[in-house]
């Protein structure tokens, strides 16, 4: 399959990762048997799957023991617009990871650091199998350098169509998360907010032409509780509300189309934000927009996993819950640009699938009473509902 | 995404198949929760989602009460490769499913018996949560009628490309089966064969312009008992030699070749045999090849499930199956042509992606110690080996 004609900012990020380490020959295998470990190429999460388009930036990542205060170069200004990125995603992070151990009482994330020779690097953080969650990843990436002229025309579609042949020097930062938790009634989350800029090549280095922001955050329950839901999208919508009364119903209905399983006529969850190649604003303006998004993310989300975490559950809630991770691997393996862009192009593939889930169900013909919770749920993902 | 551009048999079948019931809308679901109903809409399974493209033959299928003698229109001569195809299937399908339930010892097949008002119909089996099985479908179609010129101009590719517009006649019909078993040492089958016509729209009615057969049979353990596959593949090269000495090497590597997870850089199992498009033999010949290798099926499988069925195994060894069943799923949905075709054209899901295990398991970073048994399997998947 080509790639997509167009590729908007979220998959334009993929274009400016980390790029391809050799495909180890097989073996070795690394010697626990069923063990998991962390592997520093690993820093990507679907939507944001840093690494790939290594077909198009050869260059490996390498990795670093420690992480470096920044990972731009050491000349950069700290009030840049990528300085300021880099700086709110890595206490993103933090602040999301540090939430998440907390919740689970016990697991922790562990964490590599690599780092590009053309520039930039990433720190990837992964937990499993801990007492709340089956598999949570959180992830960061800080990478810039020259892209090749077909991928900044892949990135840009038409409107690359005049471009001069020619590299072109490019940066692109994000988080990236998926956190699964075991509970059925403890809802999925997804977020991921990113930066890019590209200058066009015949203009002096360093004077960006283009940039834009793009993201979003949005929730996968098995079980509604509705007061969860109204919680979540109430967070997301008071974070667009300080900005412009335009963008929570406008981003809304884009994360609705876009998570949306076509074969099933169904969206993956209850949606929340989401946007693309947003740069018809101010760039500080935006600047802050994604900073209130992604600090947004642990108040949106934690309070729901304390609330539901603990409660008793039966084997059929589980099965249903399993049914719901199958629709999550439908998405993601079927329609997620990132995902189906990175299988197809050769990017490494645990960085690529770290969010499907730990485990998933098919029945063949599953459906839900008339009635039920599970149909309500199914229901709600298939006509979605304004919550807010 | 386009269909792909040239669709050969396996594919070409899906174009043959009833068509479209109107999608439901939602409510109302049916009165039982969590409920296993069988639906006569059902009847295809991946290689042959005998529903897939519904966009392009508008038709709804008929629940029947009853299995007719045959599919095939009153006047038809029972001598036609058409009726002799239908016979063989039908009575593979027979076959399959009661040495399936033998097997299992206690579980039944659910049957669906459907027609197409156009013109034929099918039998759907599905046995789910057996002792043996975890999920088992065999399903056989007999499909004809008048195909819109675009469906048979994506079923032939570029040598459609000076054909007249106009409807095409066509007749398709085909067996289908995978069977998942509970026990990690029982391993998965797939199976499907098929037969398909095609007249040129100028031509007398009734004169088949193009005709030819696609199929195969193969091996999805999740772990290598070499007795095992070399039985399983011995039976195939049997089969094969009964017939042309070159059969067994072409369709070893073609099966090879298809069942290729590409993003993993393995195969998704062990093999066996597969060819479609293939008509450049005398048509008897090739229909009692089809009709070899379909009678193939239990002798080459049965003999080992009944070997394996029983074993004890660790919680370690069911978790190591469920990732060898992620990799079916990843497979499935990315890479078949006909789930992929069908997902993508509307085909009814439910149908396309029964063959999708019951549980699958997605570990991040999974790495089997070098030497286990693990690694000798997924070994065995990179690098495929002469069985025979």
């Amino acid at each position: 399959m080509p790639p997509p004609a167009t590729l908007s900012a979220s998959s334009s990020f993929t274009l400016l990762s980390p790029s391809p380490s050799p495909k180890p020959k097989f073996p070795p295998f690394s010697p626990k048997r069923h063990s998991f470990t962390i592997n520093p190429r690993h820093h990507s999460l679907h939507s944001v799957p840093s690494s790939t388009v290594r077909c198009t930036v050869i260059e490996k990542e390498t990795p670093e023991a420690q992480r470096p205060d920044t990972f731009l170069r050491a000349n950069s200004s700290s009030s840049s617009v990528r300085a300021r990125f880099e700086k709110m995603i890595r206490e993103a992070q933090d602040t999301v990871c540090a939430a998440i151990e907390a919740a689970d009482g016990g697991a922790t994330f562990k964490e590599d650091v690599w780092s590009r020779p053309g520039g930039g690097g990433g720190i990837s953080r992964v937990l499993q199998d801990g007492a709340v969650w089956e598999k949570a990843g959180v992830n960061v990436s800080v990478v810039y350098g020259v892209m090749p002229p077909e991928a900044y025309r892949a990135a840009k579609g038409a409107a690359a169509a005049d471009h001069k042949p020619g590299p072109v020097p490019f940066f692109a930062s994000g988080i990236s998360s998926v956190l699964h938790p075991k509970n059925p009634f403890a809802p999925t989350l997804h977020f991921n907010y990113r930066y890019f800029e590209t200058d066009a090549p015949q203009d002096a280095p360093g004077a960006p032409r283009q940039w834009w922001f793009g993201g979003g955050t949005d929730l996968t329950p098995a079980y509604i509780f509705e007061e969860d839901v109204k919680h979540f999208h109430s967070v997301q919508k008071s974070a667009c509300d300080k900005f412009d009364p335009t963008f929570y119903p406008r981003f809304k209905k884009w994360c609705d189309d876009y998570f949306y399983i076509k074969h099933r006529d169904e969206r993956r969850g209850l949606g929340g934000i989401f946007f693309d190649d947003l740069n018809d604003y101010d760039q500080e303006m935006l600047l802050s927009f994604a900073t209130e998004c992604a600090n947004s993310v642990v108040p949106a989300y934690v309070p729901i996993i304390e609330k539901r975490k603990d409660l008793p559950f039966t084997d059929q809630q589980k099965a249903w819950q399993q049914l719901r991770r199958g629709r999550y691997v439908e998405f993601n393996l079927v329609y997620d640009r990132g995902t189906t862009f990175g299988l197809k192009t050769g990017g490494r593939i645990e960085s690529i699938l770290v969010s499907l889930p730990l485990t998933a169900r098919w029945e063949y013909d599953h459906k839900p009473e008339e009635g039920s919770e599970e149909w309500k749920l199914l229901d709600a993902c298939i006509n979605p509902k304004e919550w807010v």
